[in-house]
């Protein structure tokens, strides 16, 4: 078989990229740094998108749409902004192409903009802009938009679905009256993030605040969402942004309070990408291919034949779509590989590949027993199911697949959180991969010298961690409370 | 009040743009000839979305998603495509900005590009560079593939939803290993488009092939779908083409077929638009504002309470909430709109302006008669319904709508259909307005005289007509059958 996966304690990255190709989820295109999703990891992704933005809209959030170019001007106003994305945005300077003397097709120099378009690294700036025209007064306010959209930042080193230069995702922007109503919709979303991970993509997370050095280019304080790779690398899964009046004074916007007074509004950004899709793969898989949270996956289960005789065939088909019927009404998604084009061991492989929670087969002695041969992705284990029994086994052991995904990830995240009280030790807990939560000074030089001799960076300033009197691992200076440091994605 | 809406009799092009503004859809944002699209209008496309996609799956078609960006070279690998795009697409040249001498935020010029990259107007160039990848034999096919997309199309004279620099579409992408099959999943689609836009958008269309003049930049044969607004010009409201082997062939794309023989692969493709939200407004609004079918309102119904004394509105909120239930268990999408800062007036013709199908109003007489009084958008009729009838009726009512919008503009269409069988005769009917069914000698020379003399193209030449002979309105030169000309948008 050609679709050898490479094991993960050979190669974790090589690891990764063959889950990717051969359970046909993504590839390199003939853009450098562009991605296709191809249409199984599409599948996945739309599932992610239908129940988050079930979520948003279900807690008073509305979808539109923005422009996909920014003025340069626009881009410019906010100076933080600027310079967070100017070294990584891809430019739109000509809107012709034509044909020169030679024949060739070049760019049309007449076709010059007099303002270069930026191709939206993130909405912020042609959003506000947008906004200054639709607030007036309090009443207008609050604004709960969110956009599903493409966005670019022009990468040197690129990974599918973790850093490539057109990726896709959703970001939300929020309009307030009052700084405390932006930070609530803020954190509001911090926890949307939480749940739709933790209990959607079966992912455990820690969370928390960024450090300056990390914080969002133009937010006040960005609250993150941090998972851990079975690598021991840290993975940045989602941030929100409370942008305090930063983006309502370069662009201007205020609205008349009930009092009649004129003030600038209050802001919040947030935002999570197909970099998900990344988390996801990382988290669950295993060294015979993709492991998928049923909640996500476009197959739930396979039902796969097993005959000698084409009477055999006849007979086991015709029960295996019974269940099939029986399933789908229960709106489990199921198919039926009935193709006798490839051997039952095969298409047991390339489903286990594809990360199927549950496979059904059938046989002609499960026939005789009124019974299927059901096998779990996630533990490899089998079990006989009398048929009688199945609709309600199978919805329980997708319950059950989702629980056990999320709590051994949890355990492997558990074994793998250390905690590191001078530097010899930081260095060695660092080493070993994982979260160290260790004390520090707060200061930026401090974090720039730390990941300049360890490569970890603070993940996060987690909240609801109890105040804990101690000293810096690297300076030694008082610290009144433990941070996570990682190396990451 | 300062939503005051141009009759269509005035000024049909301004009672465009003030529906688009009045009722919230869209506006022009910052960028030039880039819409934003606002969460109302966004809803509306939202639910074609949602329907269009459902239809697409239920046919075996899957999405996934290609990059934005098709290098230059792609790009001109077929002739006529490029011929087509190159004149109107945004071509991003470098990949950097950064501060000049003056501080000032300019293009870095050491970041230029080696190969420009082409906005994609329209994906067929860096779908089949990925196509080649994917197909090797006869068993990777057919592929049915759909993305939901923004492309950019350098527009001069933009007009929002209708023609917009960037606007958002699904493009279908189809490869098969015959011509036959490759033109029936072209058909296919065409039916499906014509089942969507009169079913869901209750708009009725006329459908055929289009005329060389016409043809989509690459393909061989073009069908397409064209509706009648209500100013009598036509819209082309999609378009599915059968492309042949031309993109196999400019991407030397074959497959082994089952006898072992390297062929090329047959392709389709096919889209609709946010072009079609302009059809949707130009076909059942009036002067009052929006009219939806019920199928795509974002709100169906709002309940409005009428009442003078605070006891007054606690009692009828309280049965108005209870129908909001009931309507709710029904899936009806409902609002209530109890706020009391804003006059029941002032509600209703919000109501009436963005187009929502049933209103339900309450006051203190209608709680004693245990009844509610029903007003409908498309007729501007009131009923009075007993509350105990509620939900049959409303949801018969919903269904009448949807119908008696279709059947109405099904009416215009009819009145607005003109035969024409000399040049004088063409012209005074194009000059009337809406569609003239005419005999043309099949040469673009004609088409284009008769587009210079009259401003009217040929739409369509229509499927399922009878052959007719006849002589060319124009050349007097023999014809075999009619096609439709009309003024387009």
């Amino acid at each position: 078989m050609s679709k050898k996966i490479t094991k993960r304690s050979d190669d974790f990255s090589r690891w990764y990229n063959d889950i990717i190709t051969h359970a046909d989820l993504a590839e390199n295109s003939g853009v450098r740094g562009c991605m296709v999703i191809k249409p199984y990891g599409f599948a996945i992704w739309e599932q992610m998108k239908s129940v988050l933005d079930k979520m948003f809209k279900d807690t008073g959030h509305v979808n539109a749409y923005f422009p996909l170019f920014i003025p340069k001007s626009f881009f410019t106003k906010e100076a933080k902004h600027v310079d967070g994305f100017a070294k990584e945005c891809a430019v739109v300077t000509h809107y012709r192409l034509k044909n020169n003397d030679t024949g060739e097709i070049v760019v049309d120099e007449d076709a010059k903009l007099e303002e270069e378009l930026i191709v939206r690294p993130t909405s912020e700036t042609i959003i506000w802009d947008t906004y200054k025209r639709w607030i007036k007064s309090y009443r207008d306010l609050p604004l709960l938009i969110n956009q599903w959209a493409n966005v670019v930042r022009w990468e040197m080193r690129t990974r599918l679905f973790l850093r490539t230069s057109e990726f896709l995702w959703q970001e939300g922007h929020t309009a307030h009256s009052t700084s405390e109503e932006a930070v609530e919709e803020t954190k509001k979303i911090l926890d949307i993030y939480i749940n739709f991970i933790q209990k959607t993509l079966a992912v455990p997370v820690i969370f928390g605040t960024k450090s300056d050095n990390e914080r969002f280019a133009g937010a006040e304080e960005t609250y993150c969402v941090e998972a851990l790779m079975q690598d021991g690398k840290a993975l940045q899964a989602g941030t929100s942004h409370f942008l305090g009046q930063n983006f309502a004074k370069a662009f201007d916007v205020k609205y008349a309070s009930k009092e009649g007074k004129l003030e600038y509004v209050w802001a919040s950004s947030w935002g999570v990408s197909t970099r998900l899709m990344g988390a996801l793969i990382m988290t669950h898989s295993d060294d015979l291919g993709l492991v998928l949270p049923p909640i996500l996956a476009p197959i739930q289960v396979v039902l796969i034949p097993i005959y000698h005789s084409q009477d055999e065939f006849k007979e086991i088909t015709l029960k295996l779509k019974e269940i099939s019927d029986v399933l789908k009404s229960k709106n489990i998604r199921v198919i039926e590989d009935f193709k006798d084009t490839r051997k039952p061991g095969w298409k047991f492989s390339e489903y286990e590949l594809k990360g199927v929670p549950i496979r059904i087969a059938m046989g002609p002695k499960d026939v005789k027993n009124d019974s299927v041969e059901i096998f779990r992705r996630d533990t490899l284990s089998k079990q006989n199911v009398k048929i009688v029994d199945i609709a309600q086994h199978i919805e329980d052991t997708l319950d059950s697949i989702q629980k056990k995904l999320f709590e051994k990830a949890k355990k492997f995240n558990k074994e793998n959180t250390h905690y590191a009280d001078n530097f010899e030790d930081f260095k060695e807990k660092i080493n070993l991969g994982g979260f160290v939560y260790a004390h520090w000074d707060g200061t930026s030089d401090t974090e720039n010298t730390i990941k300049k001799i360890t490569k970890a960076t603070i993940r996060t300033i987690p909240l609801n961690e109890k105040s804990e009197k101690g000293i810096c691992v690297y300076s030694g200076k008082p610290s009144t409370r433990r941070v996570v440091f990682a190396k990451s994605y």
